[in-house]
């Protein structure tokens, strides 16, 4: 009789994962995406979408019954894609891109697949004890000291990004004299001025390639000077840290051995999909005293001998993914090797675009190139002539307007700064796909949309 | 002379994003997937791996040259699949699984695939729009009041998970008379306690479904009490939020009307993979003054309409991955029928293990079932005769070492609860491929270790 009850609740069920099932759906959804990247060129780089258009073409609820994938994924084609902004184009460079791989995606498909919830060692050892050992691989890739690595008494840990409420930091400005990079002075006068003012600081974020302009902070001495107040150093290295696994940019991690603690964000430039931020510590009790969460639900054997690394008391969340897949499938499918040919391949584009500015007198480099990041203007002599605003208003609004014009085109994106009061466009070359032939088209919109609007004026 | 410079530079550079064969390898990894689902019930469920055992395997650091797929696969199923605790097994019963589905890993192929940092409405307004009208879909799902839905002037947003630092809230204590439920009274005293003291309580984080024995918090008396205190009040039913689609669940949520905020995970038993939290609030405003931030290179025209959604400014960090795409998967590829067919055919399940309980006179279930988690013990008469400890000590002791002998059996894997101070086997059902005979096969398992340690004892 069991066996009659099991044969009709069977029939009364959904098999949603089903091997085959999977399999066939799976083969479809990739072929759906190699097409799109083939074909990503072609779309408009920024969405050209009006706020509100996707409730219009969307039911009002959740079917009631199943739909099949065919009849999705014509719907992904017809009504999301359009309201994507193409972060894999060979043509974006804006914010700073998202370097997808194709060995990025098979790591976010195989820890999608596994679904593992690796809060602590016995959830999964294997990813707990895979990201500490890519952490590893990476912090010597970095020559990060041999303090902040597992055998060194620290450690690293996968985040999915880092933010800090702006309510709680205070930023200290820099200047031009500087390449923008803060220094010992400014640091040491703001610690002195919020200490007169009863405030305790404790924390300082330095940074290695800043969003605005890529600008440097020199470690050594601002690591001395947060010494002497007992400030914990933490570098951010978000965009910039990847470059340094090449020998040519590791000066700029110099100092990093009196930091406490380091992050880069491998989504960023370094071929791994969202979301992957490494961070390494010296003293992984820190965290632990801060975050460790420790229910009787969670009791087990592994955590009691000490002998292992529950990542949960390592992040906010309980929950985490395990990201050190794609990592691993990033380090193996590449190897060092291409992974710096990449990065090298991308500086070396960045500064193709600056000669090519360097040949139109009409455009500056506002601030000096560290890594493949330009940071240019139009500042042609004509404008601010007649105009009742000064003359770098003037030029900052133009520069606006002709961004503008240029993202509104779709041809390429670029996304803008402001540095020391001068408004800039941000030429950020690190899409996977982009060619040197993409930088020179890209530099030709520049140009022709330059033309136009001062033709217009 | 452009062209050949052209040439000579593709020969130098990689391509990490090459169409063709991010195709053939992503067929790979699709089949090694495939046949991973087909054989999970094959491996040991928990993970019987030593402590270290990764790092005697793997090198010491990261290849210099690439190596290829076919490998990296081996090492794969060779290396990490025996340290991997296999959440996708349909002998997995332990914390809340996690409910991978084909629906859900092809939505995270798409959000991998297509890879945008959805921060603000601008940067992909598909990945803001459809987030916000699947959120309405699934509001209207969980018959949430229109209050909570964009309609009606709140709104939803996908997050990682939900945690809250312990130094931070207090936990009420519950009785087995209130079947583990927090009540009025105790909530209300808690709460003059803490003002006698010199507290300032601010948050109520309502349970429905606790994770210890999936308990119920009734919600009307709790918000009437939170209310005359201004006390924002959270309901947090991060696993039973799902079985309140089906009608007959649903009275779980009355008086969620009178709440501020609600989540559930729908990485939990709601078919979609890690990660994938959803929050309402009514008032989206509270979110946005406490964690918007708009740094000059965010700024843009559609931001400063006020006509789109940032969702950045409604979570802490600032990346955010296009998740909404694997629910949309969900809701569409099963639609609301084959959801409700899916947690009736768990709770159903759960009721059957009840039912196999019940039939042998040595075990218990300690707390009604609410959903699809069995909180049971075995409590022989024999147990306790000459220890030294006391009987419920003694008890305690026996089903913490019966539930540790049958989770190295490697056969099935479930995890305990201490709950009014006696330890509960958690028989959690919730892995999609989970039918009736695993029920009976792990109750027999039960059963098997029960009767070797009386045996022994």
């Amino acid at each position: 009789m069991g066996s009659i009850q099991n044969q009709k609740h069977e029939n009364e069920t959904i098999k949603p994962l089903d091997p085959e099932e999977f399999r066939k759906q799976g083969h479809m959804v990739i072929d759906f995406l190699a097409d799109y990247y083939k074909n990503v060129e072609k779309y408009p780089v920024r969405s050209q979408v009006e706020p509100g258009y996707l409730r219009e073409r969307l039911p009002e609820s959740a079917p009631y019954d199943p739909e099949p994938l065919e009849e999705i994924l014509q719907d992904v084609q017809k009504d999301i894609v359009p309201g994507i902004t193409h972060w894999q184009s060979p043509n974006y460079f804006a914010y700073f891109p998202s370097s997808g791989s194709t060995a990025g995606f098979l790591g976010e498909m195989l820890s999608t697949g596994f679904n593992v919830v690796g809060f602590n060692w016995m959830s999964s050892p294997a990813a707990t004890e895979l990201e500490s050992i890519v952490m590893d691989w990476l912090g010597k890739m970095l020559q990060l000291p041999n303090e902040f690595l597992f055998s060194g008494g620290g450690g690293g840990v996968l985040q999915g990004t880092t933010c800090i409420n702006p309510n709680n930091f205070r930023a200290v400005s820099t200047t031009k004299a500087n390449a923008f990079g803060l220094t010992a002075e400014a640091l040491r006068s703001t610690i002195e001025a919020d200490i007169e003012a009863g405030l305790v600081p404790l924390f300082l974020c330095s940074t290695i390639g800043t969003t605005s302009s890529t600008a440097v902070d020199a470690l050594s001495p601002l690591c001395e000077v947060a010494k002497e107040y007992g400030i914990w150093v933490h570098v951010d290295a978000a965009y910039a840290g990847s470059a340094c696994i090449c020998p040519e940019f590791r000066h700029y991690l110099d100092g990093v051995e009196n930091a406490h603690s380091f992050s880069f964000n491998a989504h960023k430039w370094f071929l791994t999909t969202l979301d992957c931020c490494c961070l390494w510590v010296k003293d992984p009790n820190a965290l632990v005293k801060a975050l460790s969460t420790y229910p009787e639900y969670l009791r087990n054997k592994a955590s009691e001998s000490k002998q292992v690394v529950d990542y949960k008391d390592w992040q906010i969340t309980l929950s985490r993914r395990f990201r050190s897949l794609k990592l691993w499938l990033v380090l193996r499918s590449y190897g060092v090797a291409n992974l710096r040919k990449f990065l090298r391949s991308h500086v070396k584009m960045a500064k193709n675009f600056e000669g090519l500015i360097a040949m139109d007198k009409r455009f500056e480099v506002v601030v000096p190139r560290n890594f493949a990041t330009v940071c240019f203007r139009i500042s042609p002599i004509e404008i601010g002539k007649n105009q009742i605003v000064s003359k770098e208003e003037a030029i900052n609004n133009f520069n606006a307007k002709l961004l503008e014009s240029i993202n509104e085109s779709g041809k390429i994106y670029m996304t803008h700064a402001v540095i020391g009061g001068v408004y800039v466009m941000r030429f950020a070359v690190g899409a996977s796909l982009t060619e040197n032939r993409h930088v020179n088209l890209a530099w030709k919109v520049v140009q022709e949309h330059a033309n136009a609007l001062l033709t217009m004026s």
